[in-house]
């Protein structure tokens, strides 16, 4: 079923990218940064959120596709020789090295834009699109954190995690349920949304240990070690599955597999 | 009048960038690149449209400052090396120059998304917040034909003044007539803000003309000469006067104001 929520975000993002009103050079390299192979994990999370709470698809994809184009712009800037200076993006040029630093911060702009556009054009669930901005607010805090703060604490750790992160994990399911209608639900699928994400991370952290051991990066696994970074993401599972508990359907069954493959997850 | 829309907005934005919940850093940078010293003439042609048809300042002061916030961001990563690397934004660093290149792409970013969330906040007139945006991603487009087409033609000119200066001065007057309850006044406040836009920018074209000619920039002055260049503002000057023949009011006044200033302005 993740798949083929995949193949939905994926047309209707391509379907995007083609019918944004852009100069010719933006709308390449915006649609180079946009289809590039990615997971999708966050829009197809909102998605799978919103149908087991009772919502659509149809009505949930234009806020997963602008989720999705503000991930990817906060791809494109952090690959920026400024940012984090990466020339490769997912075994291809990173869309700076393949259009020019200036049309790199172009392309992030004009994705950004394009999704808060996408967004004030749909009619309902006003709500929704207050938590995926603020959230993408936060996600540019976390950028900031990143890179400005040296401090290696418990604290710094989980405000990085939880901004960085952490804050599209949160939109992707907080805007699910609003979209599902079940305003209700907004606290404890955010709360969801903050624990999928930090099982996220952490396995991911798992994943690069070598790699930022190397480089001296503050992440779970160089801060408390492999087996407590573990015991965290077992913990985080738990929670997760315990916050879905009360759902019996399929979407919901999906849910509950992404979350056993993010824990168990080598790639 | 035009003093004291300058004010409300002046005020308003300072509040919204001590309220913005954002990193430290980020918040100081947002706030140092928002409030330094701007004209704000799109804000004020905003507000100074929506009283014009019977709207309110309260009500439109939101989308004047989102509008702001947008010309602000697109002025921080102008000024960026990559783009058109300058150190200097009214006679002081510019935003990258105080904080760091990549605190200057942040900041940028930052204030894109507080304004695409302050517009996702305000409870009405989505019509002004798409057109706000969509005018927002042509002013993107502006940017990427003026860094990648170098065709010196009329037709060339006209696109890229369309898109970089006239696309936020059509939001600023569309969204104005949208939030006084004039849609039917959409299509020709777009005309009157691309046409305000025009006249803004041939003045400013005159007031940079050496340095534009050094430079081998296309602008009006450098391919049109001086004296067409006059010419063309007085016509924009006499279509903007005639879209605003039916209106009696203060607001109308400020506005013809406003117009005449601009058609004279020296600095």
């Amino acid at each position: 079923m993740m798949e083929e929520y995949r193949k939905r975000v994926e047309t209707a993002l391509a379907s995007y990218a083609d019918s944004a009103s852009a100069a010719p050079i933006l709308k390449e390299s915006m649609r180079y940064g946009l289809l590039n192979g990615g997971k999708r994990i966050r829009p197809c999370l909102l998605l799978c959120c919103a149908q087991m709470l009772g919502g659509t698809v149809n009505e949930a994809l234009p806020f997963a596709c602008a989720l999705e184009m503000i991930h990817s712009y906060s791809l494109i800037h952090d690959d920026l020789p400024a940012m984090d200076n990466d020339d490769m993006r997912r075994g291809q040029p990173s869309t700076h090295k393949a259009f020019g630093e200036a049309n790199g911060i172009l392309a992030g702009d004009g994705l950004l834009t394009y999704a808060a556009l996408l967004l004030a054009l749909q009619p309902r669930y006003d709500a929704a699109k207050q938590m995926i901005l603020s959230c993408a607010l936060d996600m540019v805090s976390g950028q900031s954190y990143d890179l400005n703060d040296s401090e290696r604490s418990e604290s710094m750790l989980n405000l990085l995690h939880r901004k960085k992160t952490g804050a599209l994990f949160c939109a992707a399911l907080s805007a699910g349920a609003v979209i599902a209608g079940r305003e209700d639900l907004v606290e404890s699928f955010s709360d969801l949304g903050y624990t999928i994400g930090l099982l996220f991370q952490i396995t991911d952290d798992l994943l690069d240990s070598e790699k930022d051991l190397a480089e001296q990066k503050l992440t779970y696994v160089t801060y408390y070690g492999r087996e407590r970074s573990l015991a965290f993401a077992k913990e985080a599972e738990a929670k997760a599955l315990s916050i879905l508990a009360p759902y019996q359907n399929e979407a919901a069954d999906t849910l509950r597999a992404v979350i056993a493959a993010l824990t168990n997850r080598t790639e």
